[in-house]
């Protein structure tokens, strides 16, 4: 299996994507807690393109950008299999997950630093009106069980409700979105994700933290 | 094997993308050239989400997004595989197109749209040079076959050369990026490159116009 390490922080969703792929394979690892506002030097030298987390090491070389690492522990570790067997589906499913990082969360980021702006609001609900035509009747975007693209909408369940904090709006209007409420709830239901979600409050101030430090930026 | 078809333009690399890996792997398609100023029914059916060439169809199931089309393809049709076999070696991969596409190529736009402002040549050179440290030593990013990385960089083969011209600077300085310029010469010596690169002059005036475009939403 090889010694598996993860250099991250425990309230980024591209980190926690990471730690739920590698609890639904059961691979055992250990966690480096990185400090975003000293960076670590085993972080330079592991990501020197990005110096981002997550990094993956895997008997200590380095795998880096969330999505690329996902499909890298689904191709090392052959249990229990993230992404869709049919080339077809999978190519579906890698399309979204690029939609959530391009589209989905960018625009709630939007929304956010507005302060719920009607304009950014209606952007980000548009985008997200993509993820509930996905995922009416089904009890995953995976179908029956948990796979790939549950992980990367996983940012849904817990940041977006962070984000709605923090920019005083609503986005995942229950009304407006039932099947991907309902989605919500049966995500954060597997214990491996259940068992691994960071506290809300700590979500919470890291958002704040990047408001406040792009307003700090823009008062300059 | 299906009914392939590919909707594009002649001019647009990321079609380009799709062009070579259904050549490399000897699938027959119908080309449907679209007119981007005057978009088809199709393309709209086809990408509602983008709306953006390339498109393929398989048995007129839509695929999307050069990158996720070249993984599709791979998948799908077997023989001369795109993609390296080893996991680590596919994450690398799949890293290094990624970056291409996000850092590489709009650090070359912002190049050309500057007219070849000094801090953005030096922005779209240190992109360069990571690629450059990438093919030292090797006949093809995919080590002594053309594979997939070769193809999502094939872009620096014609229309990096194009931007150039459009943008009166040198990016690719043959003494800086040496590995990288020999490397442009194997690419395009490869027949199903080499018969499917569009004129020069065509791809000069597509970025041509989508400078003079920009400077006329300027000037409103």
């Amino acid at each position: 299996m090889g010694e598996v390490k993860l250099i991250g922080t425990h309230s980024s969703f591209p980190c926690a994507r990471i730690v739920w792929a590698l609890k639904l394979k059961g691979i055992p690892y250990e966690f480096i807690k990185e400090d975003l506002l000293n960076k670590s030097s085993l972080l330079l030298e592991m990501n020197p393109v990005y110096k981002k987390v997550p990094v993956l090491l895997h008997d200590n070389k380095p795998v880096v950008e969330s999505l690329i690492i996902i499909e890298y522990i689904d191709e090392t570790w052959k249990t229990n299999p993230l992404l869709p067997q049919d080339p077809y589906d999978r190519a579906m499913a890698r399309f979204w997950a690029k939609f959530v990082d391009e589209k989905v969360v960018p625009s709630a980021w939007e929304a956010m630093i507005s302060q719920g702006e009607e304009k950014a609001i209606d952007s980000a609900q548009e985008a997200l009106g993509f993820l509930e035509n996905l995922i009416k009747g089904k009890k995953f975007f995976g179908g029956e069980k948990i796979g790939y693209l549950d992980l990367v909408v996983g940012w849904v369940a817990l940041w977006l409700k962070a984000m709605e904090e923090v920019g005083g709006m609503t986005l995942l209007d229950s009304l407006k979105f039932p099947s991907l409420d309902e989605w919500t709830q049966n995500f954060i239901q597997v214990p491996a994700i259940h068992e691994s979600l960071p506290p809300k409050e700590d979500v919470v101030n890291y958002f704040q933290f990047g408001l406040d430090y792009l307003r700090s930026l823009a008062a300059k």
